[in-house]
């Protein structure tokens, strides 16, 4: 791994010394010259991991003197973030001549250990490409959590080798808009080479109207009334029908399939805006409530579906998070199941609620990428911290950080790329960098934990952009206004 | 012109014969085969123009039937339109075997001579290729002018031979972020064969900010009080200082130069919004106001600046665009110089004062693309109509059409394709197609002559938007879901 690391970010210091000094926003003094660095020392102090997991040493310590440059860690993944703040501080010398280091001494650790991009493959499939691309920019950013929003409503890519029909019928393409086994592990080892987790979520019962295309008999008929007043079947479905009890035989095989395949600890089980207008209207789903107590309370009927879902994925041994709503409706969840907050409205009192209860929770409402203004919106996103609800000290340790979302509507590869990026590098540093690192920076206003100088984050996204644009990113300008020194097309 | 136009069109119909079928938008019926057409004749029936302009002919007619296809039309501008709609009506077999086109008998002829697109190079720089694929996307919209407002406040690109300083000081890299006169002249060119105008945007004496890098006293001092009570300069610029005669020898021949590269018989003069605070700062400025009975009159003075422009540029014969700011403050234009209104409140009455005044005009002010909104926000560009707002038939009559504004900030050669198509594509449909063209279609609602099926649109513009795809402009997806069938990245 860390071989595959060191051959990465060489790659990028050469590259950095073929392209022009910046000279706009990174200043390189003159100062005196300490002489030449010809390597840069790594110490990892711990025996390698073998994958990113949920809480994960992340801290280094890079010094940088006459003496030599030394980049040390317990960990490995703190190593890969270390790397990644050595090479954004060489720059290029003002002649183009040589690349230059400034002494520094760099103790560092993220704020949150869990800093997470959604990406949204169903409204619109994404390639390979965008994929991959999205992974180097999040390593660039110090984001460590991929939430493959992987299958929705519109359409099924994820080819599952036991239930093929599944994308064959549910794909937009069943030959070329799928993800097959292959490219699914391939993302994954691209994805922990970088210190990404890779976390799928298979949202159910509700968002699961192309699963219906190749599995007959798993979403509920909905119904309506005829002219002569019979209840009928109007054509279409709606959630999956969980008073069937071959529902819970089929999701245990199709769960146990995606749980081998992707390695991470948890597992994404969504359970967000459950329709229940089509419950209503189906006899048999009615009959079965009446028959256990649950006539009328269709909250009821979708704990019931989550709640038995849940159980028979236990002896997988994978931990899971869930959307606001499974916890709201009174789901037994786990204690360490994890909520992800995403209704703006009232979201503080959620985040406040989630941790009352001891929840692990994950801040998303106010990070959703698909919400775009005129002029530079990462503000509105920079503006927001997760920490910020009302609570005790213990409910802010629940916290475990949050989520920016690429919802696929309107999205694709055509435009993902300059979408995301550099918006998400706000969120980025939001999860990363503490408050507490402004107050020690004569920069930054000193009168109180969350002030910072706008214009100073402006000129870093300015900045980091175009150090995305050097490697491959597509982002798009933060700010009003300029170039990024070098660019060539 | 036309074998230019042969080659590009054919090079298309080749290329749709190696994509997948259409699956979902269009449909092929079976129908009977009336043969196999190996040609297209093409009857241009007057002499060939050789520079689009003004009021050109851009009607055809095409014939589709058993005794072959036939395009005819009076200007090879009319045989570029119907190329393009020949193209777009050739689909591929289900079977991916055989191109298809259906019989069918079209009389086409654009709504409004001006359909235009505005890109800025100035808050950012687009690279020759950016602009390029647009005058492509352009061909494919059958929009017809380039309104390129080149220099602004941030940056100069535009390289002068007379003056070499402007860009050498004032663009954001002299060696990469400027348009030669080679530059200039090839995009002029591949406008023409495409049938599109250039029109220029030299805007004075506003937005002038980055003139006064290379151009010294061209720009007016503004002055402040120091602590001593005195009126001193304040070290920032304003608007071009009109009180020295050599301010207008100097745009004399900085216009004579641009007049002879750009040959469109239009150029635009800018004109928007002049900030008087500078003027009023600066004594050489009032003293000027004062001996020429324009005390207190910066409004005046602001004519002043424009009358005397205008004059100057008269024996150049050219004619002149200006933004609605030249009209409002009573400037004396000459009755052939068309008005663009771009100021939202109020734009109805605006377009009724102008026209009202026998002056041609152009809408702008509900097609600012640089105004984003998530959702599928082309529909509020579509919803808006230049005919709409008070007034007689003869006023209705000078109404040229319009422009979509792709202002530059927050876009660059990055996220500039996305941002416009296909959204510009919905003003493009509105400034071709009359309102009239959809009484005759059963599929569109008949109960006034401005109604229309927006989901009709939506799938014309999700179609349109594979098309352009396909011919290589990164269009992002102007729909919610959905996918380019055969799509390959």
């Amino acid at each position: 791994m860390l071989q595959e690391a060191f051959k990465r970010y060489y790659g990028i210091l050469v590259s950095s010394s073929r392209h022009e000094p910046a000279t706009s926003n990174v200043k390189t003094t003159g100062g005196n010259s300490l002489g030449y660095m010809d390597s840069l020392s790594v110490n990892l102090s711990s025996p390698c991991e073998g994958r990113p997991h949920v809480g994960m040493t992340e801290s280094y310590q890079l010094e940088v003197s006459k003496d030599g440059a030394f980049l040390s860690s317990e960990s490995v993944w703190g190593i890969l973030r270390g790397l990644e703040t050595f090479v954004q501080t060489v720059t290029l010398a003002a002649d183009g001549s040589e690349l230059i280091i400034k002494e520094s001494s760099t103790t560092d650790s993220p704020r949150y250990p869990h800093r997470g991009l959604l990406l949204d493959t169903s409204r619109h499939y994404l390639p390979m490409s965008s994929i991959l691309r999205t992974l180097d920019a999040m390593e660039a950013s110090k984001m460590n959590v991929f939430h493959w929003h992987i299958v929705d409503d519109q359409a099924f890519p994820y080819q599952s080798e036991k239930f093929p029909d599944l994308s064959y019928k549910g794909a937009y393409d069943p030959r070329t808009h799928v993800y097959t086994r292959v490219d699914i592990e391939n993302i994954i080892e691209y994805a922990r080479l970088r210190g990404i987790r890779v976390i799928p979520e298979f949202d159910t019962p509700g968002h699961t109207r192309s699963w219906g295309q190749g599995r007959e008999g798993l979403l509920t008929t909905c119904y309506k009334y005829n002219n002569q007043g019979e209840v009928v079947p109007d054509g279409s479905y709606g959630p999956i029908d969980p008073t069937k009890p071959e529902t819970f035989d089929f999701l245990e095989q199709f769960f146990e399939e995606a749980i081998l395949l992707f390695p991470d600890e948890y597992i994404h089980l969504g359970g967000d805006e459950v329709n229940f207008e089509c419950w209503k209207s189906n006899p048999a789903i009615n009959d079965y409530m009446n028959a256990n107590n649950l006539t009328g309370d269709y909250a009821g009927l979708e704990e019931y579906y989550v709640q038995t879902l849940v159980d028979k994925l236990k002896k997988f041994n994978v931990s899971n998070i869930v959307w606001q709503e499974v916890f709201d409706n009174g789901v037994k969840i786990d204690p360490n199941t994890v909520v992800q907050v995403w209704i703006e409205s009232d979201s503080k009192n959620e985040m406040s609620r989630v941790t009352a209860e001891g929840h692990p929770v994950l801040l998303s409402s106010c990070w959703y990428l698909s919400s775009i203004a005129s002029g530079g919106d990462w503000k509105k996103f920079y503006s927001c911290d997760p920490d910020e609800f009302p609570g005790t000290a213990e409910q802010k340790k629940l916290v475990q950080g949050g989520e920016a979302c690429m919802w696929g509507e309107y999205v694709d590869w055509s435009n993902v790329e300059s979408r995301v990026w550099p918006r998400a590098c706000a969120i980025a540093e939001k999860l990363w960098t503490s408050p507490e690192a402004f107050k020690t920076d004569s920069k930054f206003k000193s009168d109180g934990a969350s002030s910072y100088d706008i214009k100073d984050v402006e000129a870093r996204l300015e900045e980091h952009r175009c150090r995305l644009l050097r490697r491959g990113i597509q982002a798009q300008p933060p700010n009003e206004a300029g170039f990024c020194p070098g660019e060539h097309w």
